[in-house]
C-alpha cells in the first residue's frame, strides 16, 4: 500500500496539495493528514484542515501543537500588525521563522512511523517569494538533512521524500488544479484574520481572490461586504 | 556583544555545553536558553534545564512546548518499555524521530529573532552511537538546510553556525571538561525515569555512573539503593 503524510493547514495550497497526494497514491493508498497548530492568529484553519482530511477519507487526521521562540505578526495578538495593501516586498512580517523546517521534521517523524514514502507540502516559490523556506533549494536541502536523522534511511539506506507539488505554480493555476479534482474550495482558510467572513483585504485575500478572478470562478467562501 | 542559543534539557551534556558556550561568548555575551517539552517522561529534566540557566546568569530562559506526532519509549507513560540492562546496539527505542531536527528549527528560530550567531547543542555520536542525529553528517546538512530557510541569511549572507562541542568525546571525558568548568553536576538529571532519585539501572544513568567511575569522582545526584 502506498502511503503518504501530508501537512494540511487547512489553506488553498495544502488542499489542493493533499487532493494531488490522494491522486498519486491511489483511493486504497494510506493518507495520513498533519496540522500544526502553533498559536496562529487564523486557528481557524485547524477547523477547515480537519474537515478537508474528512472528505479525503485519510488514514488518520494527526494535530500536533507547538510553540515557536519568535515574534511573527501571524502569531501575535496584534491583528493590526497583518498588511492590508500592497504585496509586499521581500520577507513579510507574517514570516514565521523555520516554520516550514520544524513542520517537515514533525512530518517526517510522522513518516517514519507510520511507514509513509513521501511528505507533501504545499509550499509555493511564486506568490509569496519573500518567503525563504518555501524555496527548492532550501526543500531539497532539509530532505537531504532529514534522511540523515532518520532510522530508517540509516538502517536500509531508503529514504523518504519531499513532494511539493505547487512549487512553480502561480496561484490562479494552483485555483485551476484544485478545480480539475474537485478540492473542495468552500473548505479552505487563507485569510489571516481567521473570522467568520474573510477580509478580503490581507495579502492571502488579495493573492486568492486575484487567482479566482484569473480562473473566472467564483470563490465560494463568505468575504465581508 | 558576541550571543549565542544553547539547547538546554537539564541533562549533563548540555549543561556542559552550555557552560562552554558561556565560556566561548564570555561573561558579557548574551546566552539564551532553550528548553523543550516534548511530553518527556523525565520532566524533571525541565526544572533542572532552569535551575542550570540561572546559575549560567542566561539572557533568557525560555521553555516551548511541542507534541511529536510519534510513539516512543521517551514519550511514552509505559515506564516498562524503558531499557534496564545492557546498552542496546543500534538504535534504542527511546529514539525519538526527528528530536533533533526539531530541536534545532527550533534554536534557530529563536537565535534569528535574538540575533545571535551560534547555536550550541550537545549532541555526541560515541556514547550513543545509535542515534542517527547525533552524527557529525547530519548536523552539518542539517546547519545548511536551516540557514537556506532563514531570513537574514539570506538577505545578509551572515549564516547560524551549530556548535557541538561534545561530538567525539567519550562521556568520561565530558564529565572532565565539566569539573574544569565548574558545572554544577547535582542539578543535572540523566534519568529517563526522571524520579526524585535517580534508577541507576536505565541506559543513561549506567552511562552516567561509568563516566563518573572513570573520572574517579562520585556522582553528586542522588541514586535509589
Amino acid at each position: 500500500m502506498k502511503k503518504a503524510v501530508v501537512l494540511l493547514s487547512g489553506g488553498l495550497d495544502s488542499a489542493v496539495t493533499a487532493f494531488l497526494a490522494r491522486k498519486d497514491i491511489g483511493k486504497r493508498g494510506g493518507l495520513y493528514a498533519l496540522t500544526l497548530d502553533y498559536g496562529q492568529v487564523h486557528s481557524r484553519e485547524l477547523s477547515s484542515a480537519e474537515r478537508i482530511a474528512k472528505v479525503l477519507e485519510v488514514e488518520e487526521f494527526r494535530e500536533e501543537y507547538l510553540t515557536i521562540p519568535c515574534e511573527s505578526a501571524l502569531t501575535s495578538s496584534v491583528h493590526g500588525t497583518v498588511r492590508v495593501s500592497g504585496v509586499e516586498l521581500g520577507i513579510p512580517e507574517t514570516w514565521v521563522p523555520q516554520r516550514n523546517s520544524v513542520f517537515l521534521a514533525l512530518a517526517f517523524a510522522y513518516a517514519e512511523g507510520v511507514g509513509a514514502d513521501w511528505v507533501y507540502i504545499g509550499v509555493n516559490s511564486i506568490d509569496y517569494s519573500g518567503y525563504p523556506d518555501c524555496r527548492s533549494e532550501f526543500v531539497a536541502a532539509m530532505n537531504k538533512a532529514l534522511n540523515l536523522a532518520s532510522k530508517r534511511y540509516v538502517e536500509t539506506g531508503r529514504g523518504i521524500g519531499i513532494v511539493t507539488p505547487l512549487m512553480h505554480k502561480r496561484k490562479s493555476e494552483i485555483v485551476e488544479l484544485g478545480v480539475k479534482l474537485g478540492v473542495p474550495f468552500e473548505l479552505t482558510t487563507s485569510c489571516y484574520f481567521g473570522g467568520e467572513r474573510a477580509c478580503g483585504v490581507c495579502d492571502a485575500c488579495r493573492i486568492r481572490l486575484e487567482a479566482f478572478r484569473k480562473v473566472g470562478i467564483g470563490d465560494p467562501i463568505p468575504y465581508k461586504e
